[in-house]
């Protein structure tokens, strides 16, 4: 291992190689600025493909912007977003949503405390157009694969989609780890988010590979509407677009967003596995997707946080993450480490 | 010419081949995610060596998002932004700074018609602290080189920065293209920036061979406080955040900004001399950086925007924008083109 | 005159005998909160009367609101308002329609610089829904008086309704003096809004007579959807509703607005005439509603601002309001201080 | 009782005959418009004598404004309110904090179910000027008396701003209903708030008997730095600030708040002696300001609700709301009609 390996996080690995070469395919000669250029056409014509022929693809720089922009895009100032209280968009956007639109978060408790929402904290809301002391839930948000590694199944996606449809309410997907969801289940993307119901995607790049790219997807005619300004207004509209969209080809295209969500997936097993073997070691959570929580005895929890770069979690859990380029070879070095420095 | 050359917009062109390479050298390892990799430290701290140590720098990803967070980073929702009426923060950010701090923006008519502002200007102003019925002005903010491509001269700043800090107000500069304007008066960054007295610069790279990559630097010290609260709030962190900051090492570090910027400088002035050779042609204003606003006949005003992708401007005038990567070779086809065409 | 006096605006005027009256007589026994009660209906269905059965009213607290709040509810933040330079909305409210609602403002010099704005100004707006860079003009604001005391007549303000809505373009009138206009032009109020075309309008109260309340009118169906969440999420609704709406009770169904407006306008013109008694007395401007405008020599200059209470404006013109208890006594008595000071 | 009377709220009531003296007694002559009178000046000065000679005190039309302008004044966009999740700020402006400056609302559940925060809860908060992810809570807001009727101890604020300000905070008091908590308490208005360490104070009027009017005090020097903006901005300047501030002249000066609550106290407390006659009824909450949380069978709880037009609150609990004309007459009026209808 020569170069330095973090179970961190997946923003701390790179950018696959594959994707510096689209950059590099795309950087020939002069294009027209702001998307009107041949490269974004295809790209968001490869989305219509994918997600069906109603999707409407915006690229976008981050994951902040894609989530914020959802909330932006589809409810009004007085019209609220309904999220798990461990929800990114709640927690780690520095309170982005509430900046940019005016928009007030409600949040409920994980039931299960495994980072899932239920239906029937749908019915719960009290979602009432002539009392309007109260902001109007009209935007559910939730996070696949969820903050704490666990996946929404078909069936439960259908399941609150159906409640919130019901309830005059739209579904947004923070999709930062859909690849991770869609490999582990071994299904399609649109199986989790166009079958299912969701109405607008945050679909994930940068944790997966990309450079600094994401998609906001609008799956639902009609909510684009006038998006183009909402984008351009909140400082997201990239004047070299061919940078961000050429990256979708081969990750979308040639399904490099399962090549190396299934390799991270993997790794996370293996870790998972690895950790498995140390005497007191725990798991509460099941790993679905690329994220192992740990409940470790102190000496491995330092060690983890300090080696691997994990980071502490809520209730004492460390959290480990696996990339596209985590490998076997990175965990058994940092378990060697790790016997060797017990030893 | 094999590849298509566009002279509409320094937003046409692609990135240079060594900032592509830094990216690549870049991309090794894991790294801290949100700036907090030695990438970052390094490129930041080559901002200090250029631009004095008391700069403080942070990476965001468009134009866009540097010159509506500077004004965000230092005005109240009460103080207002004083600029051009042509100024890009005016006219073409879709009211950003409006909508993302509320800041309202008072503009003024060049007084000379090139873009300019004068001292002057600023002494009109009616900048009463004990008057909330008026918003109070905070910001004077310039583009360097303007949207006609003129560029204010060292004397011509520190004039107006010395007016504008008496009055009790900072001054912003939207760099987009300082390169441009230093590579044109042969002077350091230094001396259009920190020494005129200039105390929130947004330097742009985009335009001039970057990808997606632009600074914020507060010049002044204290006005960064919090400033890393209000980039993330704004959307504008990047999780991988050393593909923006690698960039920047040998853009500041090996001069690449002054190499790209006299290429697109010279070029302009190329392309401005083989026009003149045109009956009939006229050039209102100075081409001093890298855009050349042409008044032509009809027949060729049309092939200007046809084949050269050029934009029609006000009052008539033809923009036409050389790139770091425009040659002699690609005027010389166009004007091939042109006579063929006329023949 | 035992009690002072004030030329300096209707603002410095108090509140009328019979609204005092009418607040007493809806201070009886206990009426459910926040406009559901029977006054407010009354007061509601009064304004359906007057304005047309579709007009929909809410009760705001100032022009403030009643201004910003008719941008709020019409525009997207991306889409902006068109208003003449001198508007209250542009110059007056501490940019609150940008701090709101984060809406760009487009100003226009007046033509004939007597604060009314011309069609042709409508024409050479960039209304583009396929620009994002640049906002979507989307309403233009007229105010009737305007801020220099003239008055749009029925057939001007049609012939702005006209171009703007073709255009696509909604029409707001700023009606803080809308009264007066309608008293001077000895027309309806609905001659001067739902005949012509304006699509929502705030009819001002406070400054002829009222007690902090003034009406935000909708008069084009569609355009209060949701008002109810905004108004209150805008911090202007008052919780016993009836003290605002009773107001209206006698304003707008007794006609006091006509009587309290044609008193201050024939005070204005008693004030206009006395003035011109003295000599080097100038008017460059109609006096038509309730306002004076006039140039005049230094020493006379200063004891208006100084007896009268009256605000220097812009290019010399020292401006006099009077109000709806302004009488040719009280005028009298400041041009005998006059005629004193001088002898 | 001739005339109709509610439990639903303290809104439902009107304004008392002396404040509309008060009003009367303001409306003789010309008065400068905007606070710049000597009716304001005197109220402002009261304050000061009230509260401390620190005090700078602003006046708005209603609560929702100055709970929110609270927050506007001293947190910037990326620091946060922390409320109790029963809070009005937190569940009743229609997300008029989130909206107006873009603040996030931090919600704890009260320990004890009574309305009532703990310091421990701020021990819990993550306050970290180095994680920009996260906003930055800054301002922690008491409603004092609680949306449950119950009252903090001066011990009980004063540890609670204790932990705060050890924390960075400040903390702000909701007093709607201050003077209820006062009046049972036995105890100055400033016992309960500069002695106890509060920095910011929206003091309630309108419930208590006043007319569209509401002070916020800032108690810390420096808070108020620039407010005359933001309320001007924010669009609750009263331009006839004199029928605002003129309220607080006998409310303030001749302790009418504390008869006016005590009032409202004793017929709440009259109200619950006797809804306890009634056989099934409970009271699962202290009852110290001028409202009964009643637990009662269903025919009682329709009762209330339609003759008594009280609100069914959370968990099947009934609330009525004494004002400060109600009587034990209108009380005794209401058991005498639940009976007859019982009988």
């Amino acid at each position: 291992m020569t170069e330095s390996i973090s179970f961190g996080s997946d923003n701390h690995s790179g950018v696959h190689p594959t994707i510096l070469m689209a950059i590099n395919e795309a950087n020939r000669g002069h294009h027209r600025a702001y998307g009107a250029d041949a490269i974004t056409d295809q790209a968001r014509q490869l989305f219509k493909e994918i997600f069906g022929s109603q999707a409407e693809t915006f690229f976008v720089f981050n994951g902040t912007a894609a989530n914020t922009l959802a909330v932006q895009a589809t409810c009004k100032s007085y019209e609220a977003v309904v999220v798990c209280d461990l929800a990114h968009l709640n927690t780690d956007e520095c309170g982005a949503p509430e900046f940019i639109g005016g928009h007030k978060i409600i949040s409920f408790t994980s039931p299960h405390q495994d980072g899932k929402l239920e239906p029937g904290i749908l019915e719960t809301l009290d979602v009432n157009p002539l009392n309007p002391h109260r902001v109007l839930p009209r935007l559910l948000s939730l996070t696949q694969a969820t903050e704490l590694g666990t996946i929404y199944s078909p069936v439960e996606l259908q399941a609150l989609c159906e409640v919130a449809h019901r309830r005059n309410m739209l579904v947004h997907m923070d999709g930062a780890r859909l690849a991770n969801a869609a490999a582990h289940l071994g299904c399609e993307l649109r199986d989790l988010t166009t079958e299912v119901g969701i109405d607008v995607l945050s679909f994930g790049g940068t944790k997966n590979g990309l450079l600094c790219a994401e998609a906001l997807v609008f799956l639902t005619p009609g909510l684009s509407e006038g998006f183009e300004f909402i984008r351009k207004q909140s400082m997201q509209l990239a004047s070299k677009m061919r940078f961000l969209s050429c990256q979708f080809l081969p990750y979308l295209g040639d399904k490099l967003w399962r090549v190396n969500a299934l390799k991270a997936n993997q790794a996370a097993q293996y870790l998972r596995g690895r950790l498995g073997e140390i005497p007191g070691v725990g798991f509460p959570l099941l790993t679905q997707a690329n994220e192992v929580f740990v409940r470790a005895p102190l000496p491995l929890q330092t060690f983890l946080m300090d080696y691997g770069k994990a980071y502490l979690w809520d209730q004492g859990l460390v959290r480990l993450v696996c990339s596209f380029d985590s490998t076997a070879e990175h965990v058994d070095a940092m378990m060697k480490a790790w016997f060797i420095s017990w030893a």
